[in-house]
């Protein structure tokens, strides 16, 4: 099995890829090929570096498209994106990247698909920034997506076309609407959601970490672990379970922060929850009041997409997957 | 007011420059320069032959966004699309046009924009193909947009670049989600759907038609006169109302054929009715069943929007704008 992985060197894609290393038949058939494709250079993992390749590219870039599917991979993860900050900032480059180079990709599988019979897997990142306030309580599996970023609304336009590419067979997609992944791995950045994994990950390095907003803001989180989970299962399952109505809201927590620092209490101690500074932020908390904080993903559910159901396992996994199993 | 009518050699656009020659107040302001553009020759009204252009030109060619915004108009209206069955039967052709043309109509109005403040207010004709089965039985104001042919993803996608846009100030966009217009004026013609008009105009002027599917499928429907309604009241919106979910679907009349036909009998008596011949068609019958029936419009109502509630009206309207008032 050929597997491209398109954003290898992010967050999401190169805990991906790890794992492809650590669990090569997780896809269901072994990889004889693994493309790694990035804007930065992808780390390889060992167990495969005899099959692996790497693309450093501009995903939008005339010809990338091409250069990506040369090899005809069978499966495809499509995880490049400019972020949604980024995104907001610069309107050209996240409609550059998220928009036209998605397209690009489809198309440039669409024209291999015209010279020879060619119809990968798809596999894409999308985002729950396809949906902009006001919502209900519980976002249901048919709610619309009215965006209130450009990010998302790329997001929306990726998907709109993944649905109608498979619907014309010219690959078989899947679209995985990402929750807020937590706890992020890495330093404090200036994501305006960055707090939500902060107050775990840096007290539970012995570090401080400052809470903008009240306890009892409520948002929708997998871990780095779910999020891998979901690509690999979606690369597994049976599409044709799927249906016409390709994008998916993966399952996730709905908590408040306070359940957050609970779970950090119960986990780390008190001292650990004693180095969360408040200072509160009114812009913070504007913007994460626009944001949805409860989803019915009994659809995703149904296929067999699993995340965690407390905040205990979700520092649990941090622990294990990234301080090494134990508290410092 | 410069008003730019792009698409304007179409059915809708015809009758909304009709309106436009009719009442040159109805906009709300007087029209002092009126731009005809569609790939073919655009009828111009007498009455605004002094202030009218005619472009004759490929809507997504290399420079046409440009040239048509060159006189900065105040008011778009864009109505120009690649028909359904066409954009189905040819996929370059659709998302050349209905994607492409109007992302560079958007592009050509931010890049006019950066030079020198330009913020015009852009009324765009999407459609219930936005919206895909299955469905519930009345389609609420949040349901999801999961279309089922590529002209209803590009008209989606088409919704979502308008959202963006007009939440970014580039310009003050409105989507215009028409039912099927009934009854369409002309001959029969192949569209799946040419049948809920053609069993009423044909015999409205005593001729044959042919009913391909059963008396009970149900459809939703508004008059050419109220989709002209639609463009011109969206014209003079308020749209401050309308906020940052700038599609709407508008209002029109959920019916059966059945109803069609009893309509038919009062206004036209039972020789009309005899008039239609029975003849299903499976095949045009699968097709139909996929569409939807019926919506909740209320947002659209509440804001001023208005369409017809009896086929009785949708037949007398057909009458005094086509058949001179009188039936033959």
């Amino acid at each position: 099995m050929k597997v491209l992985v398109i954003g290898s060197a992010g967050m999401v894609g190169r805990k991906l890829v790890e794992r492809l290393g650590r669990e090569p038949d997780c896809l269901g058939a072994s990889i004889d090929q693994l493309i790694l494709a990035d804007a930065f250079p992808s780390p390889v993992p060992q167990s495969l570096a005899s099959v692996s390749s790497v693309l450093t590219l501009d995903f939008a870039a005339q010809g990338s498209a091409e250069k990506l599917i040369e090899q005809r991979p069978d499966l495809i993860f499509h995880l490049a994106a400019i972020v949604s900050g980024e995104a907001e900032a610069d309107f050209d480059k996240g409609y550059t990247i998220n928009l036209d180079g998605t397209r690009l990709l489809f198309e440039a599988i669409r024209q291999a698909g015209l010279k020879e019979p060619y119809v990968p897997r798809v596999i894409f990142a999308s985002s729950i920034a396809v949906f902009g306030a006001p919502f209900p309580d519980v976002i249901g599996g048919e709610f619309f997506t009215t965006p209130l970023t450009s990010y998302g609304t790329q997001k929306a336009i990726a998907e709109l076309l993944l649905a109608d590419y498979s619907r014309r067979g010219i690959f078989d997609g899947l679209g995985i609407r990402l929750p807020t992944i937590c706890i992020r791995p890495g330093t404090p950045n200036k994501a305006a959601s960055g707090f939500f994994s902060n107050i775990l990950r840096e007290p539970l390095s012995g570090k401080e970490a400052v809470l903008p907003v009240d306890e009892n803001v409520r948002h929708w989180f997998a871990s780095p672990r779910s999020a891998v989970g979901f690509f690999v299962h979606g690369a597994t399952l049976d599409l044709s379970k799927v249906g016409p109505r390709r994008n998916l809201t993966m399952p996730g927590l709905s908590a408040l922060v306070g359940e957050e620092i609970e779970a950090l209490r119960r986990v780390a101690g008190e001292k650990a929850v004693s180095l969360i500074r408040k200072e509160p932020d009114p812009v913070i908390a504007k913007i994460v009041a626009g944001w949805p904080t409860n989803f019915d993903a009994s659809r995703a559910v149904g296929l067999g997409f699993r995340a965690e159901s407390t905040f205990d396992e979700i520092i649990r996994i941090h622990i294990e997957d990234e301080l090494g199993g134990h508290l410092g």
